[in-house]
């Protein structure tokens, strides 16, 4: 890691380390929520829910919405259930990408689906919903939960599309841009509106919260994607070339598809969805992604994107919280230099 | 079939047929609103959808939720999405169990799973399940919406604890009776509750109708349980002992358990979760079932049920609907002799 780099990094672990701080308080409720709505007298769900809930995930998306209704001064406490609700929609979609993935690792552990099985993690992901849509329900605030309902929707609806998609070669840039934003970006932009909303925000603090979640969760899989194939091997818990070997059409594979020679589109489809495909064919595709820039050109989207979400948050009245979410997106970015 | 039982079946089809006409304006708006939510520019998720959606279920379901609601009145409309999201709610489940119970058939037809993978049915179940919320969220009755979400989680609940109990031979009576309600009862007695609630019934009538729902899924999933042994093959979609081989534990296999000799004991337990287990070890074991009447002392247990539902419906006044609910319940039972 170059010095630059280095220092970056650090800038960034320091952004979201001081929005830990920041949110400690509010954070400390949601965890409490989301333990004691884990729970359940049938055994399996709580062990199976708290081994992936407690397995260091960095509980960015509840972190950004207590932090958005901080913005706004926090409201009534519907926030801390919006929270929780958010990241139990997260690790319910964990739960059920993981089953359909086919994956066998998370965040570096056995994925739950290989210590229970696929069965108890589908159903445990539908229990979490459930408890997901009862936390929401409490607020009696049904215009934000409607915010969620449809982020939960538009969330499978990707995951879908996604899945038709997998190992066709016709796939679009505009496609994974599609994607990207359904299973990813629409739930960053609905736990930044509802934490808005349950913080009392008017219509335009509701919109740039929106916004800014949107761009935010768009840098973020972009710079995923990225790193799936540049990442030393364990950063993200997974294997480099994970995403080939599960034939997604990321915009790195797109674009060098796009623009390669017949020989180099032939290397990169023959790996495309073999779960066999060995570090030596990743690292040769790697070759021709660095051929065609198509990493650092992923990155650059990542970075317009980021740059949109910093942006959103410019007509809010300056703070220290909304330097600090700005600061936020840097991390989503620098992760992968 | 005996004509004593010919006759009960030519009354309790005629029921259903009733409740049919009875709600024919109303289920029209919800098939119409079932079909245009089902709807998605991924083309995998309105064909799977459909393919599941128009496999030619009763729609028992939804059509409880809006009788229930014309009983009070019909309310202002917010039945109709009530009574889509519930079918929508059962379909998500039902492509989930499929894939959980890896089940061929459905309904007499090969499950959505076996034409578009166990991925794809997990992916478009989540789908079903967020545009559920979001007809709910449409009607702003944030209790009702509650009233669902609980039932949502109780479900994914008891199927996981169902899961934890497959080819248990030590589960207990109670522990089905748990099972039976959480999987099954919960969805009935939620879908009669909104409908009340929508139809604009006072706390008494919402009780009332709770309780039948609740009453009427038992009497149903009991019978169901051992229509899985005695059906003629193809009654259910399904083959007899369908239940035996994915190792469930239901009423009939665990009182000839709790009763039966040894040999017996082994020889259900040599079946119990074998995929392969052929009709001569149905048989056998349907035979010591018969000799230890396990499958009429279920029945008997449905037929309990069956009277609590139809007492529940007696604190209402008189009218040709709550007659007509009562007569359903009747269908519920009879379709086992």
């Amino acid at each position: 890691m170059s010095v630059l780099a280095q220092t970056k990094s650090a800038i960034s672990a320091n952004a979201i380390e001081r929005l830990l701080q920041a949110t400690e308080a509010d954070m400390a409720k949601v965890n409490a929520m989301i333990l004691a709505r884990a729970d359940s007298h049938v055994e399996m769900v709580p062990e199976l829910a708290r081994y992936l809930i407690e397995s260091g995930g960095k509980r960015l998306r509840p972190m950004l919405t207590v932090a958005a209704a901080s913005l706004f001064g926090g409201g009534t406490g519907s926030a801390i259930n919006f929270a929780a609700a958010v990241e139990f929609m997260h690790n319910a979609t964990l739960l059920h990408d993981d089953v359909v993935d086919e994956s066998d690792m998370r965040r570096g552990k056995p994925a739950a689906r290989m210590v229970w099985g696929n069965q108890a993690s589908v159903l445990v992901g539908d229990f979490l919903l459930g408890q997901a849509f009862m936390m929401m329900v409490e607020t009696k605030d049904i215009e934000a939960l409607g915010v969620l309902a449809a982020a939960a929707a538009a969330m499978a609806e990707g995951e879908v599309f996604q899945l038709a998609k997998t190992g066709d070669l016709e796939t679009s840039a505009a496609d994974y841009a599609e994607v990207i934003r359904a299973k990813t970006a629409t739930l960053f932009e609905a736990a930044c509106e509802v934490g808005a909303m349950a913080g009392g925000a008017d219509e335009a603090g509701r919109k740039a919260l929106k916004a800014y979640g949107l761009e935010l969760g768009n840098a973020f899989q972009l710079v995923d994607d990225v790193l799936d194939y540049r990442g030393e091997s364990g950063t993200l818990g997974k294997n480099t070339g994970d995403d080939l070997r599960e034939g997604k059409m990321t915009l790195p594979v797109i674009l060098a598809l796009a623009e390669g020679t017949e020989a180099e589109q032939a290397t990169i489809s023959a790996a495309l969805g073999d779960v066999d495909a060995t570090p030596a064919q990743v690292a040769e595709i790697v070759a021709i992604f660095e051929r065609y820039n198509t990493l650092s050109r992923t990155l650059d989207k990542a970075n317009a994107h980021a740059r949109a979400a910093r942006e959103a948050l410019s007509v809010l009245p300056p703070s220290d919280m909304a330097t600090l979410l700005a600061d936020v997106v840097e991390f989503s970015v620098l992760r992968a230099y």
